[in-house]
């Protein structure tokens, strides 16, 4: 290579770098976030099956009567879970019982990272778009941030599109088939659209608003995700 | 109810549980800790992946350098984890790289977790089989008590079958297209199967000897699994 291509080539890696370096940015955390959040939920769940499934070899009416698990699994590392006198369950060595003990210790642990991590979730949320959160709510708002890509993208979707992000699969049955079509994406989990009556009319309610809200954001304007809330719950009241 | 009805109910009903509590055995703590054992490598491969991608936002090159995974763990925490000058990674405050770190804390405790309920399980093994323990090695040979279901019925399978435990979904792809017969399930991963030349030989002779072994678990007889292993090890040579 002569001179002037190696310093060309260097400084073009240099400044390559320097771009990627500079993409990362809070909606990254965002997506990480909401992500590892959902893969929080599966290995809690993972435990719990298999913490019930084993513990319910000692004392299974016990198990069977604490549905909670968050509750079932702070009673047995309290040591509050009293056996019956006729019980079922197997007579267990301490031992033994310490090994059932050790899948609640993580399930506590996994459980708590969850909540911490919402909290964080939040921050970030109210930092990066406070309008989309106040409207849609932080686990919303982030889903349907990670559903689009990107806040831009979310941004320059059509609020129908808004309406139905999450329920693709129902979309291209429908498209397919000849299906219902469906009403409502990752959105029918908003509260105002699971108590509402009619819940397409609140869906595109809600769906005009985020979309809204995202506008905003997007464009670093003022708050005004109060005021837009408070309308929706006119609007649905 | 009559008074003699009752009291036949109430000790029927008293056996019943009885007979329920005395069933559990040993042997149900061998099926759910191998169980246990594969749920928790799938969360650790959850962790890990999450990990590595929130991670690499930062630090993309000692991410890619360390591919080890227990050891990329161990050197976070231990903030060994230098950034090169001109890294790609984004600069990440203290605060957001707490909550990445969080995860490599939690796959830090799953490892350790799943080290400890091998230790657990390879206790059980060596007191509720110890023959079958000698032949198979601990993993295979719980496996093959919880794809046979108990010990009986790994006991009372001619030695063919145990050869094809864990094959079953080829063995049926062979029965219905014709496609070639499996010549091993899980004891491929046995090592005297993995080195061999000649797989289906080995196999073949790897399972007679487990068969073997199991019947002599099975009616309590004397530790004949030292010299089991010895003469497969001789005869595969």
């Amino acid at each position: 290579m002569n001179n002037k291509f190696k310093d060309f080539y260097s400084l073009n890696m240099k400044e390559t770098k320097q771009k990627i370096k500079e993409s990362v940015s809070d909606e990254n955390f965002i997506l990480q976030t909401i992500n590892y959040i959902g893969e929080l939920d599966r290995i809690f769940n993972i435990l719990m099956k298999r913490l019930r499934e084993w513990y319910e070899l000692y004392n299974p009416e016990f198990s069977r009567r604490v549905q909670d698990h968050a509750k079932f699994v702070e009673l047995i590392l309290e040591g509050n879970d009293e056996k019956e006198n006729d019980s079922m369950g197997a007579d267990i060595d301490k031992k033994d019982l310490k090994e059932i003990k050790d899948i609640a210790l993580r399930a506590k642990d996994i459980f708590s990272e969850r909540k911490s991590k919402e909290e964080y979730l939040e921050k970030l949320m109210k930092e990066v778009c406070p309008n989309l959160t106040a409207v849609a709510g932080v686990t919303i708002g982030a889903k349907l941030i990670s559903l689009a890509g990107d806040l831009k993208r979310l941004m320059l979707f059509p609020s129908s599109t808004v309406q139905l992000l999450g329920a693709e699969k129902a979309l291209f049955r429908h498209m397919k088939t000849g299906a219902r079509s469906p009403k409502h994406g990752i959105i029918h989990e908003h509260p105002l659209v699971a108590s509402a009556k009619d819940k397409g009319k609140a869906a595109r309610a809600v769906a005009d608003k985020i979309s809204l809200a995202v506008k905003v954001d997007y464009f670093k304007g003022e708050f005004i995700g109060g005021k837009l809330r408070k309308e929706l719950e006119e609007r649905l009241k």
